[in-house]
């Protein structure tokens, strides 16, 4: 037996990603074009990443529902701008059995639709608001190029979609949950994500502000990693949604959408992964530890088992018949945070050896001190873990003065590019045009300090610029 | 406000089981015809069932993946029984945006032939197998008539699809699977179901065996509420999947698969459910408790904080200001298994009042000893709610000695009606022409000790017959 070889990520970090994939079985590509299949270790991440965000969403009062998977032709046109930008990129189910429908219906490339077409029939009165809803289900959209996480026709995912009594309720949701998206992916996911508002050439369609999770990944290129809207009343008036006011007058509800992916996994691999295959967080992982026996004799199988009884973190045991050095490599490539040696020569000093998977460094650690060494090791690696990515992602970004600057830099350094930026999409699209760099997000903490580096006129925002996945 | 009024159940069952899944907010129609929304607390029924299965699913070795939602017509058309099972029922995909596809694809109505598709490529070997994997997720049948949670267009369910070097070892697979169901649906459920054999009519297509899960309703009309299926190598030999065995040998894996379904929330309704509204049994409520103070003064407010501290149970305080006589009756339409109503009067005696869902029955209890009244009625009100529904479903099993016994019974007494079967389809249809009535299942555990009621010739099988949903 022998493990799939994975490419250097220096040499070739497209290949190297794929490699890693499906090395570490996380998904497999299937023979229906733009469709993958997520295999159990890549599910169960999928897994650990529900579980945390539904008790986080849960716990700020949002109730998960199961709306439909189609959408009639006729409802997805309600609203104009929202239609425009989907319509391109859905799927059109046009037969039911040998019966040709009589309209036909797109699988749902998004909710907003549905959810509308729901609260128009159940928002009546102030009382029935804030609506706060999320669903995890599949979405569709026509995807030319397909990648693993990445960019495929079916995507797993959570929206949230939800209707607020005032505007100012609707936008303290759609950056509540901006929040929840960065807190859960800095902390759990190790990622340093710069969070920050679209502009209006990419803001979602039919949305007034677009609040955007960017993650650069280990190639200095952007991953969109999670969005927040804000939508006004626009769908409510489209859809004729209403209520009566405290006062009993008729008004229109606010609504927020907000939706991450298993993108994210994309993420996770892109930032913490090295040669030897995946490195997981500790806190994402499913399994957080591995115990290989190194040979089997009576002591050595004693050990293992008062391990495993020490243990209060989910771990596996490796007693296959392979070679200790193949499972070494595999929990490597498998990216388990913690690996514990078991062998004879350690024993006799009452020692065993961790292995941590993001350092690869190996320490003696005493028998009976395991599970407080694990759990410190556990801290310690999703620490540091994070301290990495956030310093070679600082290594990244760069400000430039002017345009000059700008291109010399976007030709010869991956990362993100601040600027100064007058808001006019003209500059913008000059900037994408020329250089292939897109707008990542306006930064909400820092005002523009000069002109902008295209018409020179006075800068309205502080903008970052940069390649995306 | 006033809550929608539910038909009584015995002046119109169908009607008063509408009335329930809408008044309890577990479904809303939605303006798509055949789809409907599962609203928040018909979910939260859902995810504990989930919870509840996935683990055991998991503590048996099953692990989750995601499968492709779209079948390519020409990898339907693989499995000759099964497309002709599923073609006519599958909605079809033709374009994707404005192109037209060169093949078109169909919204998996079931996934045998995507994981045979997918086994192809990763088994190789005995050492590959067995492969237990499970999914959850959304599939697609084009029904035509559709009720919530019985049948609609778009059915959210588990399936598992296993494979294995024997024979012996995939039919033990079925019959553990379809245990696992058995003891998840009298236990957590309270329905006591019966198991048995589909014949070769009424087995799923492509199967050489289908053990069914029937439960009886209220109304003594049967819901099939999960299956579990023995493939042999059918399959596996139409997509040429093969291993090396021990020996070296290529050999063909045996296969098996299993599904249950949001269904199983249409029996909860239709088994326990009264004039009220829902009755939840307590291991799958979502909320198994409900305080409801009745006033507003400190001393109250002081003891309903006391006893949520105490409780070790999900619960939830209803400190709205609707009316107590409303909020009672909210609870009830609700299902929640136990109300705990703290009120001025039974606290000069340091009591409070425990209303038992099941029964409506009024207990005063110490405010001292709420943990332990309300986890001994828990466990009191799950086991009356089994017995209660197994007094009722017995109450509704009858044997037939001749086809005469039979066609009265049938026409008399809802219920199922046992009978001496000699085996062969052509008896069995002539009972269902004449008498409305499909066979249910096989029994396992009681042979034939008769003629045939039908031809009279030698009796190869105990089996019932009975109206479904």
């Amino acid at each position: 037996m022998k493990l799939t070889k994975i490419t250097s990520r220096d040499e070739d970090f497209a290949k190297w990603y794929t490699d890693v994939c499906m090395a570490a079985n996380l998904v497999s590509y299937s023979n229906i074009k733009g469709s993958m299949i997520i295999c159990p270790n890549g599910y169960a991440i999928w897994e650990e990443i529900q579980k945390i965000m539904d008790a986080e969403f849960k716990k700020l009062g949002h109730q998960n529902v199961q709306m439909p998977l189609f959408i009639p032709e006729s409802l997805l046109n309600v609203e104009k701008e929202h239609v425009e930008g989907f319509a391109p990129e859905v799927a059109w189910v046009t037969h039911g059995g040998d019966e040709k429908l009589e309209e036909r219906l797109c699988v749902r490339p998004t909710s907003e639709v549905l959810f509308c077409d729901y609260y128009k029939n159940v928002i009546k009165s102030y009382r029935d608001l804030p609506k706060l809803y999320n669903q995890w289900c599949t979405i569709v959209r026509w995807e030319k190029t397909t990648r693993p996480f990445l960019r495929s026709r079916e995507i797993l995912w959570q929206e949230g979609h939800t209707m607020h009594e005032t505007e100012d309720e609707a936008i303290n949701e759609t950056l509540q949950m901006l929040h929840v998206y960065e807190d859960f992916q800095r902390n759990y996911l190790a990622l340093p994500v710069i969070v920050g508002l679209k502009t209006e050439k990419e803001k979602f369609a039919g949305a007034i502000k677009t609040y955007t999770i960017e993650a650069m990944m280990y190639d200095g290129v952007a991953l969109q990693n999670g969005t927040s809207h804000y939508f006004g009343n626009h769908f409510a008036k489209a859809f004729n949604i209403s209520f009566l006011d405290r006062d009993n007058k008729l008004q229109t509800p606010y609504q927020t959408s907000w939706g991450t992916t298993t993108r994210m996994i994309g993420a996770i691999i892109m930032t913490h992964g090295d040669d030897h295959g995946l490195v997981l967080p500790p806190k994402i992982a499913p399994t957080k530890v591995i115990i290989i026996p190194i040979g089997n004799d009576e002591k050595i199988q004693k050990t293992v088992n008062e391990i495993a009884k020490q243990l209060d973190v989910s771990f596996e045991i490796d007693n296959s018949n392979k070679s200790p050095g193949f499972k070494f490599s595999e929990s490597e490539v498998k990216g388990i945070p913690i690996r514990l040696e078991v062998g004879q020569r350690d024993l006799e000093n009452n020692e065993i050896t961790l292995v941590r998977r993001d350092t690869l460094e190996k320490i003696k650690i005493k028998v009976n001190e395991v599970k407080n060494e694990v759990e410190k090791y556990l801290e310690i690696i999703q620490k540091d873990m994070y301290n990495k990515a956030l310093a070679r992602r600082n290594s990244m970004l760069y400000t430039a003065n002017d345009y000059e600057e700008f291109k010399n830099i976007a030709q010869n350094k991956p990362g993100f590019i601040k600027i100064n930026w007058c808001g006019n999409e003209e500059c913008e699209t000059k900037i994408k045009d020329e250089t292939g760099l897109k707008s990542r997000c306006i930064l909400l903490d820092e005002e523009s300090d000069g002109n902008c580096i295209i018409c020179h006129k006075k800068g309205l925002h502080k903008i970052y610029f940069g390649k995306q996945y």
